[in-house]
């Protein structure tokens, strides 16, 4: 068993354990719907929000101490807070327990242990709570138990407008925030947040300041030293709080359960309502159930087990979930167009119609012009050029997947203006843009930027070109190919084949310098990521897509990713350029200015580093692939304090050039690595590949993964995998075939199929 | 003395004692220089801006624990946080001294007692900082101190910028935030923060999570534990504190001083430089010297002893305080157009030559059709009709304190426009705007707002009139017509007073309901303020501003102020309202929607109070005028526990219909009422007005303040001035003179003046 810095994973039950009360940064956890959002760290704290609208969040818990859950010994007056450390002295028992959906803290004081659990649930804006208390001393214990939450009523910081009291028909606190609908300020219909509870409530306050008190810190709330809580309402600044006292009498040995719900409505009536239904015995049971239901039937489209236990829950649980996160919140903060299309890549074996709906939602961003906005919900318009890029990838991955060729028909608007087209159109226009919109040396211009989001500045000002787009156009111009192939649009094919062609040559000709592709040319017409530079002369994701391209085939991808080896690798991965910029420069962009090994700077950042995985692997270089995986996975030694979640990869690793926190991953969850590092696992390294007439099966793993076995379910049959190293030989259903292509079989049967390579 | 339930005034020191630990809500004090910001409360902490450009604030401190000093016995281990409370415990010792441009929080505990004071230079960005150790006990002591500051590098939000490490040449920590200056994205040239100290450091770090600890409290910092501090330098999100470690030793008795320097740079090089400039032996102490004579300067303008101790404080020091602040920052936040002019009216007494300027920069502020921008730095371009209306009181300020007659041919610039016009063209251009954009009763339209800046939907649709502007517009176009009686043009003041005679027809025919003015007629025609209304029947400023602008007079002034003491007043003043609005409606705007008691929704909100007062001495009610100001005074007993600063007005106490804070007074100093209470007590309650040909003195004041002198210099003269109670007689210099207007003496002349009223 992998033991972490902040715990291990309970294979079983699908479970982390955080048992490590102070790691090195607060773990998070994400627990949503497709409308609620809680971001939660490992004490349970942290914000949360629903989706009121296209683009609107409305708040409903954060700040401080957003969610305690304290106990108080009503004889001695000794109290705890089951689910916080805010004295030096860490609990008697600690632990955090995190599975997909849900998330539970248990803290132990006094021979009272504490299980805070919290979901949400799959539809409306609420948080659900469930509070176990158990008496685990000898004698019988007189207890109140207090919830306290900050809800986040005053969204539009007036003051004037909050209050916040008992509310007779909800059995719980409710809070009003019903504003002016002034021009240019927030406005949300749910204007009023509630706090209900399942069990009576002996006392309440919705003063922060008659909680924790003014001059107080969570360590000893004032409200500890008196009898019951002062049953106050309040209003104007005194409205950041709910805190309800319960009283239970618990033999030795006894639980009792108590369950609370946090929600937002539209009224007074709404919010009493909702507070009944989410509270009604079960729910909260079944909520889990169900999402654990959900989580399990996801699994079952490829199940690993490959020796490499870590790995194997990677792949059947971790990734799937954070890249469920991907492709219903994208980055959370906003929907990037190419962070959705990638995680909808990733996604799309696992559930196609859903990756219909999202592929058809971005492509509802793409202009007529062929580009696509950068971020959508909310808007942001700077002139990203890669959005284009992206597009054949993920509808190439549907159409293998769900065999839905007329899915290339169907109609689709472009973005903000009248015109629509179909699919099909969409992915001609967007080949056309970047075939088209190209600079002095024929190379696709790089605007505002490609990829690379803090490359920034290099081609602003209309001339700068970008040989990685340059690279990505190649690979998605042959991927739409190989779909208009599939529609038996074999001529148009060609066309954009030879464009494609073009291209490279193009790329062959301007974007290589001595032994390595360069990043591109700026306005002023200098070389970014050459020797010739002042800062980064060697990137990393330039060398990875000409292999996936095939524009470094055979002996000269292997040169070129040799010197990958040479230049980038380090302790926990490759950094993403070398050597850092030490010096800002106008007319490169943001990442220039970054301390060295930050972010796109020279950190391991870790989108670029599964991009080298997959390309080692288009090579045959299966070892160098998993030894790559292996490194920057959390389990990797190096990375013991690096704070990372153990399960959810992280987008990066500030790299060894910072000299104040190399390997240190400060953030983590919304990455595009979660889909690309599942494809790299289960695509590449494992070759397991949807094809439109079969399941493609391309395996380079190394021999310690020998023996390594799959279950996919694939066209709705399952397919029963082991992998063998030796010469690539195909048994299915114990015969031998030709190729490596499984044919599709009819849907609920299972087949074995064995492979070597 | 009075005591307040915060601490006491030390009269003769201009210092106000807060010797409450734990006052109702914490105490503010700012501190400021034309281009810096200090904004604390009674333990040293809250944030601090320079304006490095025109409204642009670069943050120099702020956060939880901005500003901590920390002492550590090395032996003992035991150690205090000395100016703030994280613990249920109060210190032995705590006071924290107010004065104006200065703050001194004392602190002991272990018999260590550490004074830890505050200012700002007059010029630059920085902080300044003097901590004296005392030992206090009979042992020697040998002691670590901590210096813990939060500095705001990071302004740009994102952290791959950042980076903070120990500076050799500064002799102190140096953070920078050097941001690739991207479109939409605030930039600040001060890219670099520096701390720096007079006293050798021992030890150092610039990272919170070493400091205070990512799973502690400033209870119980986890540095406290060591040694000394890691001498660690940080980057990305482990920036945000420095704490320089100190060693000192001291005797029984022995004292020592440390000196501390905060500020920012464009560049390391101008840190170093300005840290040393900052930190030269005495600079503190001629500092405060230097903003104690100019506070004191400004006092003798006019300084008052009536008996009643506090309301002398207030006028002779701390409102003038106050009034600076409005003058120069006006409500910090923003220069509000209205607000400034108000200041600039009370301040212009101190300060001739400072309000011109300030004059000529609202002007510039006004629009070519004669109304104004609402507010600047930064802009808000709501349309509010208001502010033409205070233009003519604030120049006739100027022109009677100045006799600069030349200054209406001052030629200023209108707003966004390349016309510009005299200061007479200004005035006249508002003086026509006020009169000719009017509606289908004749009186001023709405737009979006007037004084009331809550009832701001009421003429959104172009049709709504405002009674309180047509009625102040009288006021101010009678005001225009004694300037232009004073530049001889009294042809054309007769033509301004035709106008103001036309505008009081109106008022009194279709502004009046029964027995008081109303608000005015909305969109939809409805009256607002009127006893048919649905909400608020019957406003304050209407019926104040009718006295003040002769349109109700003798007999019916009398009538009318008798009504707002029947339907207005309560225990600690009068409401804006009555009864406040309980449901919103989009036809009148934010106030409705307001909780009742709260703003200008029936809360005791305190610049109409002054109003009010300025009305009841108008009509010669002095009894009435004088209970007011004492009714909103901190020391009404009935506000003991409002939370208000003794030493600064507030703007509201929140009204008795609310039911959970009645009295309560959330935030103070930046208020218009300042400068009125100022001008209520002076001009209107001691009747001591400026002229242009004189200074007038029409006292009204209570028998209680029979005997009460001032000291008030006017054109360069000295006035010592008694007023007393009895019939209407004026001697100057011992003889009996006509009329009330004492005339203008040659500068450097003192002259005493008995007045019987």
């Amino acid at each position: 068993m992998v033991k972490f810095e902040s715990g291990y994973f309970d294979r079983e039950n699908r479970k982390y354990i955080i048992n490590n009360m102070t790691p090195t940064r607060p773990l998070v956890n994400f627990i949503w719907s497709e409308e609620f959002m809680m971001t939660l760290d490992h004490f349970g704290c942290g914000s949360s929000f629903g989706k009121v609208a296209y683009s609107t969040r409305r708040p409903l818990i954060g700040g401080e101490g957003a969610r305690l859950i304290y106990v108080k010994d009503r004889k001695s007056g000794d109290y705890f807070c089951a689910n916080g450390l805010y004295t030096a002295k860490p609990h008697d028992f600690h632990e955090s327990h995190i599975v997909p959906g849900g998330q539970t803290v248990i803290g132990e004081e006094m021979g009272i242990r504490v299980s805070f659990s919290l979901t949400a649930p799959m539809k409306g804006y609420a948080e659900l709570w469930k509070v176990e208390i158990e008496n685990r001393s000898d004698a019988e214990r007189e207890l109140s138990v207090y919830a306290h939450a900050c809800l986040q009523a005053d969204y539009s910081g007036h003051r004037s407008y909050t209050c916040a009291d008992w509310n007779e028909a909800l059995g719980g606190v409710l809070y009003s925030h019903e504003i002016y609908p002034e021009p240019g300020v927030t406005f949300y219909e749910h204007g009023h947040l509630y706090f209900g509870s399942s069990y009576p409530v002996n006392s309440y306050t919705t003063s922060q300041d008659k909680f924790k008190g003014l001059y107080r810190t969570f360590a000893e709330p004032v409200a500890m030293e008196w009898d019951a809580l002062p049953n106050n309402g309040s209003s104007y600044n005194d409205c950041n709080t709910t805190a309800v006292e319960q009283r239970v009498t618990l033999f030795s040995g006894e639980k009792k359960v108590i369950y609370y719900v946090a929600g937002m409505a539209k009224s007074p009536e709404e919010a009493c309502n909702a507070a009944r239904d989410y509270l009604k015995e079960g729910l909260f049971e079944q909520t889990m159930e169900q999402r654990t239901a959900i989580a399990r039937e996801t699994e079952k489209v490829f199940m690993l087990e490959s020796g490499n236990e870590y790995m194997d829950d990677l792949v059947n649980t971790w990734l799937k979930n954070q890249v469920d996160l991907g492709k219903t919140w994208a980055r959370v903060y906003g929907c990037g167009f190419r962070d959705v299309m990638q995680d909808v890549a990733a996604f799309g074996s696992m559930d196609p119609p859903m990756a219909r709906k999202k592929i058809l939602l971005c492509l509802s961003h793409q202009f007529p012009n062929g580009n696509t906005i950068r971020m959508f919900e909310p808007m942001m318009r700077v002139d990203y050029r890669d959005g284009a890029a992206w597009i054949p990838e993920t509808v190439s991955v549907y159409l293998n997947e769900s065999g839905d060729l007329d899915f290339l028909n169907v109609e689709c608007p472009y973005f903000e203006c009248d015109e629509s087209g179909t699919v099909l159109d969409h992915l001609r226009r967007g080949m056309t843009f970047l075939t088209t919109v190209v600079g002095e040396h024929g190379l696709c211009l790089w605007g505002a930027g490609d990829w690379n989001d803090s490359t920034n500045a290099a081609g602003l000002r209309g001339r700068g070109e970008s040989v990685w787009l340059s690279i990505a156009a190649v690979k998605a111009l042959k991927t739409f190919a190989k779909i208009l192939n599939q529609a038996n649009l074999d001529e148009e094919a060609q066309k954009w084949l030879a464009e494609a062609e073009k291209l490279t040559e193009k790329i062959n000709a301007y974007g290589w310098d001595r032994d390595h592709y360069i990043h591109g040319y700026n306005d002023d017409r200098k070389k970014v990521g050459a020797y010739e530079s002042a800062g980064a002369k060697f990137y990393l994701n330039m060398q990875s897509w000409a292999v996936l391209a095939d524009i470094a085939t055979g002996e000269a991808g292997h040169k070129l990713m040799d010197r990958v080896e040479e230049e980038l690798k380090c302790a926990y991965g490759y950094v993403q350029c070398a050597p850092s910029y030490t010096k800002g420069d106008i007319t490169i962009g943001r990442t220039t200015y970054f301390l060295p090994g930050c972010v796109e700077n020279g950190a391991v950042y870790n989108h670029g580093v599964t991009f080298k995985i997959a390309a080692d692997c288009h090579l045959g270089r299966g070892d160098l692939a998993y030894a790559t995986i292996r490194s920057i996975m959390a389990d990797n030694p190096e990375l013991y304090h690096c704070g990372v979640e153990p399960y959810a990869v992280t987008n990066m690793y500030i790299g060894p050039e910072n000299i104040y926190c190399p390997k240190f991953a400060p953030c983590s969850w919304i990455t595009g690595t979660a889909g690309w590092m599942y494809r790299c696992i289960t695509e590449y390294l494992l070759g397991v590949q949807a094809q439109f007439d079969g399941l493609k099966l391309v395996p380079c793993i190394p021999a310690e993964l020998d023996g390594t076995k799959i279950s996919r379910i694939y066209r709705g049959a399952t397919y029963q995998i082991t992998i063998h190293k030796g010469s690539g030989k195909m048994l299915v259903d114990g015969q031998e075939m030709d190729g490596n292509i499984v044919p599709i079989f009819p849907a609920g049967t299972t087949h074995t199929v064995e492979v070597w390579c």
